[in-house]
């Protein structure tokens, strides 16, 4: 079970993320998280749901470079690709509210995970972020090139695309990439403190909240997120990608170690 | 007289808030606001005007919520409702420049009032901030909805308007939900050198970069503030709304004490 | 030669700007501009170009006042004038990245030239921005009001062109007006780092991530920067213009003293 739900109320879920050894996010993951997915939306009464990571390290690495071909195909219920971003789109448009409180790495597809949710917190001592894209011959295709600039504009999405390299967490807040930054001991108790307050609101009001705002906001096309992610997918085939992507999984990557850890240094 | 305007030239005028014993946005604020627009407006010299608050611990504390029914009908000239979207509008259009001067609270309406503004400096000691709408069972209804993701972005909006809790200037103004915070004994020195320097340029010139900013910029559209403040109204008559507001007034909203003063903690 | 190009590799250029005194945006710097953007287009391995200044205390001053109507005339490979606009929305549109190393001033067109780049770095201690073009009763005519309030947002857009004053990089920083603001002793590591990354990734990779992030955001409209243009020069021929420069050109603008160096003070 790479997602454990913890009912904290009927309306109030927490999420704890844990895939050893760094939490890659892999076609089993895509599968669980869909079956997850679905049970969120099931449950008429949820307000909002927190997802953590079991690993202080890791909190979503990226996505899993070996079998990245056997992500789960066809399209789910919004158009759009089974594999994440019909999950994305579904949290994006979900009545409940999604909070991302973030310690260790999310890179790539984990940073695009989290550009998903509704709202981002992050500690400041073990949070890092990235788009290390670039240094496999390749670049965002889980949704980074149509939401990172929504969050950061577009001078900093290309400086964090095109840099692939690791920000921390207090650079990814004066980005707008997170919320905000806290140090490690307060980020909990914010977190919590905030889920348990939209969790002592009204539900009706919660879900007018989300759908007023969707409608006033500019929100990625799904148009571009498929035309980005067929182009990252068959960017991979290209012997560039393959001999960096080769490279960096001789070095260690997807174990846990100094790659893994420091990747924007190895890129 | 809740205005009181000192005009320190023919081009810069000042305007004092004072409506206790909180500064609440009622129908007579309503009422005295279009006149001091009206006024503002037949003034075809001015280049700046600078709203302040005489009282240090409340702006514009919100909507006045007992008589919340009673706010002035129909239409004005911009064909948005007279109550406040009207003036709104004509504040975003107008040919001379606004600025908010900010110490104590804005909430709700409070806080709407001065996203209405084209610029808002705050005291890092006493300027609060809130959309604390979803904590009587509704959510923002004078512009807060199609405004505030303007200057925040969406993710910040959103963790604003569903935590309904009160935020710092400083966390304003990383925000962008204000221009800057100042230290308290600063901020007079700033915003008066910012408007004598304005009150220095070519009146015609001033009129031209808001009229081609206007054309430029995303700007709240009249359907999605006149929704939004119809479906607010309909919201407040609801059993969950009434509760919530009886209860608040029971213990003191409205009333000069330590309901208004942290009413982020008692939502 | 106000432009020498160093070609740290095949792929990696530096550029250092050079007009004694103070590097004004003369119809000279355009002319020698375009051939400079003709070179790097012409190199089709470019990969990454990062402009400095050679002066410490000016980055581009601003546009040279007395000749300001010597600008190249017509139109450029773009459709929009050769004088400037035209180089912006290539650098923009170029399947090169674009980086300003900033250090000293960057005002009016200075500051527009720099909106051009891909990315923005400030050093904290030398650097200084401005749209001061409403003390010489003008208006930014370059760009700044098609491209600040992108990167700015429109309250904080207005306050720089409304107040015309200086900003240091901090405030730039906070802003979105630069990407980021170092030490100045950081500055150039921070920024070589950035570039010698940028240059080890693959060409048709980095081409890719400027295309399609350039297809996602919101691009100013080529009728709106003209429009500007040309009423920006317009305004230059109207008399309260033309006796606000004279007054700043007898004091001393355009030479290398207190009134560039502190030009927000004289306006």
């Amino acid at each position: 079970m790479i997602f454990t739900t913890q009912k904290i109320t009927e309306s109030y879920w927490k999420v704890a993320i844990n895939h050893p050894p760094v939490n890659v996010f892999d076609p089993e993951f895509s599968v669980q998280l869909r079956t997850l997915m679905d049970e969120l939306e099931a449950n008429e009464n949820l307000k909002v749901v927190v997802f953590e990571s079991s690993n202080p390290d890791f909190y979503v690495a990226h996505a899993e470079l070996v079998n990245i071909f056997d992500f789960p195909k066809g399209e789910g219920k919004t158009g759009l690709s089974k594999s994440w971003p019909d999950i994305a789109k579904r949290l994006e448009q979900a009545p409940f509210v999604s909070i991302a409180s973030i310690r260790g790495r999310a890179r790539g597809l984990g940073s695009e995970f989290i550009q998903a949710f509704d709202m981002r917190f992050a500690s400041k001592e073990k949070a890092v972020f990235a788009q290390p894209e670039i240094g496999i011959g390749s670049f965002p295709g889980g949704g980074g090139l149509e939401r990172l600039h929504l969050l950061t504009g577009k001078a900093r999405a290309l400086e964090i695309i095109l840099s692939g390299d690791d920000y921390d967490a207090q650079t990814a807040a004066d980005y707008g990439w997170v919320n905000r930054a806290f140090p490690d001991n307060e980020l909990d108790a914010f977190v919590e403190n905030l889920a348990r307050r939209i969790d002592s609101f009204d539900l009706k009001i919660i879900k007018k909240i989300k759908a007023t705002m969707n409608e006033r906001v500019i929100i990625p096309q799904n148009e571009h997120i498929m035309e980005t992610q067929i182009a990252f997918f068959a960017s991979l085939t290209e012997p560039e990608a393959r001999t960096r992507i080769k490279k960096l999984l001789d070095q260690g990557l997807q174990t846990y170690g100094d790659v893994e850890l420091n990747l924007g240094k190895y890129l």
